[in-house]
């Protein structure tokens, strides 16, 4: 009955690490994001939505590789075969096991189906600083309503659950595009089409930095090419002028210098820049209806420019949206990997999926949604210094001066638990100095002592060891005293409770 | 930019099904589950344990192949392959990975080191009904405490975690045993070695089935095998009479009859049994002595045999675990697969476990803990009626009767939320019958309706769902009346809260 795993043959001891792109959380960060999360879950259910949780394995044929980033290649997925040879996943995200939930439940569900999930998702890519293989999402979504008003719903409940989480209003913006506009403008220019898929792509990046080049240089990434300042050069769509003319005018930057602002927040002068770029395609006017729409149930319900706006700039994800298009932007400033300011960016994003429950059907079921980070909404709480983190209370530690004693000492620390105070029992086997210091750690405001003098006379030792440690600093000998016997005092051991809470009414 | 991926070619569509042994959960079993673990880690708390959280995914080698129970095979986990040829599983107990990061931390953690975690666990093996591939544990970890203490401390936290959750006391029973005493009486009957491996299994076998056979059965399994009533032939250890007798004798059953009640409960007797199975063994003395102090800290601390006895019959595991080993056992009745009442069983487990972090480390570190199945004792918690399913709260849903007008409906929808009140604007297609079905089928107490007549005087029609459904019943035409005005009622557009308020506080 030896433990032959472990003793076999001596082999060279495994690595106690992990994995690259996984962390370990403590308490304190746990805490933090549970608190943040009850906030969201809190608001998303003021909107009608409930909580469902779907498993983190699905077979990878469910799951589809419908990845939302144009930068990722679809193998990013964790996956490995089952004993009957059919491929499961890790989920990706929690929009795809939603699909397939819907789908499978389609005719017991209400409809439309307003649905909010959170919890892990796993990438298989390339980890980096703050960039995790494991993190965590928290989404909404309304299943089987084509109406853009579940769109607008969606933009509004980021507005309202940033500003539930702590964002001040100022601080944050949700970005509202359309994929069909976008769609719209690159007909007009002659790249609708699967043969143009690649430059609809170089476009669409050249957009997407907007925020970070004036429109001169906009216009060579969508033309020829554009050089960098090391001299790189990075090809362009081959676009012709008035098919660069057009793309500009769609993006309202026009002929402002480098360093403008967006012209974003004027929304009748966006859409109607809009307009001229998709002139002449169906589908392009039809998003600035849409557009159009969702503007007008924001004003009605009171979301105005400040909160919700409509900007040509959000792009990313375009080809796996349908409609519309939202980000939330954090907006205030930190410092950027050069050391000058940048916006912190975005936190959450979603749009329109209209074919992702069709998929497994084979008729339309229209959806929308979107996808909080949830480890970089935190991140930028903590640089707004909204997270009050609260550790556990510190324990009481109950000090075993004589190990034959050690029932005794034990029943002492049951009183202490069972007057709801966290107490803990010492119980390694060191000597009386490193179980100060482990009460330390513990960051223990109080210990409770019993040696034999102490037992003899039926009492106990209460030290409080934050003013312990003041008393070198007493002024005279009668301070010091006076100090001293408040740090420590024997009370008889009926009297425990109430000389341990005396110690911790003592605060901080 | 058509959507290429979904429809290059026409296929069969993909099945909207999980793999077997992976369930979806709905709202009221995740809120049921998390205000269960919410009782749970409060307890921790109170023992001074925090909280940690580590990743799904770790390295195949640091994790180990150390299932604890005997029947599982060590293949039962989740593997891939990263990049660069490491295999990774998904982690399939919160053991394992505690190991790892307390060897990979182990000079900045204070020790003993009081953990807890929760989570989701996988196991790569046969679903059945009842068993999931992935599946929720709560532990409770004391590493770098050698001292039988430290799993005293675990006996008594199963005991008040069981009670703070809601199971009361005489309705369960924590069973204490000792991997060393088990040593002691292999080597007793000659069984020690690690030739005997085989053996030794078919004897703890036999010793498992103490709750169900009378002792005679179990002489038989310890003896040359058993046949039951089927003709099947179960093969026996193949001791001889003096071995089984000292077997018999360790679990305190000795000649009582078939069906007769376990002898565990009077610890002087089953420690007086213990040493005399054992006598002769260094090993089994050391385990006995070691339950004598643990009995001696449990009446120090005032568990008494109802909540925490010493029982021989614990024995799954402890090929695993290295000295005193515990199972927190339900002990109310429930039907049995043959219809016949049955105890609910074990809804926790674990014991010390010295090599675990040993294996990263190359030198001793003690450590004892225990491990929860959180879906099964929310089950048992249903089956004793302590679950109270709390919804969310149904959501008023406004009604759209003009499409044309669904701006003017959301500013009511958005009156309703920023007064607290959950509410929905009904996001579908369909006419006022698929609409006041939607309401009905999310719970709706009340719908808020505003066709044209009420638009042109400013009012809405606040609807009671409940009420209208009982008019039918109406004694008279009087009371008709006035139940049907109170079901259905109009009010200006600025009296809306008020009037919803009023029907919500009429109650389910």
């Amino acid at each position: 009955m030896t433990n032959e795993t472990q003793h076999d043959k001596p082999k060279s001891l495994p690595d106690a690490k992990l994995p690259r792109g996984f962390a370990d959380r403590d308490a304190l960060d746990v805490a933090a994001t549970e608190r943040m999360l009850a906030k969201i879950r809190e608001t998303y259910v003021l909107y009608g939505f409930d909580v469902l949780e779907t498993p983190f394995i699905e077979f990878t044929e469910a799951l589809g590789k419908f990845l939302p980033d144009l930068d990722r290649p679809n193998e990013g997925v964790f996956s490995f075969k089952d004993d009957d040879d059919q491929w499961l996943s890790l989920r990706y995200d929690l929009t795809a096991p939603l699909a397939r939930h819907v789908a499978e439940n389609f005719d017991k569900l209400p409809k439309p189906f307003r649905s909010m999930r959170s919890g892990w998702v796993f990438r298989n890519e390339k980890p980096g600083p703050g960039r995790f293989r494991q993190f965590m999402q928290c989404d909404a979504d309304i299943v089987g309503a084509g109406s853009v008003a579940a769109d607008a719903e969606m933009a509004m409940l980021m507005a309202d659950t940033l500003e539930a989480v702590g964002i001040a209003r100022g601080d944050y913006q949700i970005k509202v595009n359309n994929r069909k506009v976008l769609d719209g403008v690159m007909e007009a220019i002659g790249l609708a089409g699967d043969d143009n898929a690649g430059r609809r792509l170089t476009v669409l990046r050249a957009i997407d930095k907007l925020d970070k080049f004036p429109a001169d240089e906009i216009r060579k990434l969508l033309g020829p090419g554009r050089k960098d300042e090391s001299g790189d050069f990075t090809k362009g769509a081959g676009l012709d002028a008035e098919a660069i003319e057009r793309v500009i005018q769609f993006t309202g930057w026009g002929d402002q210098g480098a360093g403008a602002q967006s012209p974003v927040g004027n929304v009748a002068l966006t859409l109607a820049n809009f307009r001229s770029a998709v002139a002449g395609s169906e589908r392009g006017e039809q998003g600035c209806q849409e557009l159009a729409t969702m503007a007008g149930l924001f004003e009605a319900a009171g979301y105005d420019n400040s909160r919700i706006v409509i900007d040509p700039s959000v792009v990313r994800g375009l080809e796996y949206y349908t409609g519309p298009v939202f980000e939330a932007e954090l907006t205030f400033a930190v410092k950027g990997d050069d050391g000058r300011p940048v916006r912190f960016g975005s936190v959450a994003g979603g749009g329109r999926y209209d074919g992702l429950v069709s998929r497994f059907r084979g008729e339309p079921v229209p959806a929308t949604g979107f996808s909080i980070g949830v480890s970089r909404l935190l991140a930028a709480l903590r640089l707004l210094g909204k997270i009050d983190d609260q550790a556990a209370t510190a324990p009481v530690v109950v000090l075993v001066m004589d190990r034959d004693q050690i029932a005794h000492y034990q029943k002492l620390v049951t009183l202490l638990r069972q007057d709801g105070l966290r107490a803990e029992l010492y119980l390694g086997d060191s000597g009386m100095k490193a179980q100060m210091k482990y009460a330390d750690r513990r960051g223990a405001r109080c210990v409770v002592i019993q040696g034999s003098d102490e037992r003899e006379r039926g009492e106990v030792l209460i030290k409080d060891l934050v003013l312990g440690a003041t008393l070198s600093s007493a002024p005279d000998r009668e301070a010091y005293l006076k100090a001293q016997a408040e740090a420590q005092f024997a009370v008889s051991e009926t009297a425990m409770l109430d000389g341990v809470r005396k110690v911790l009414a003592r605060g901080a």
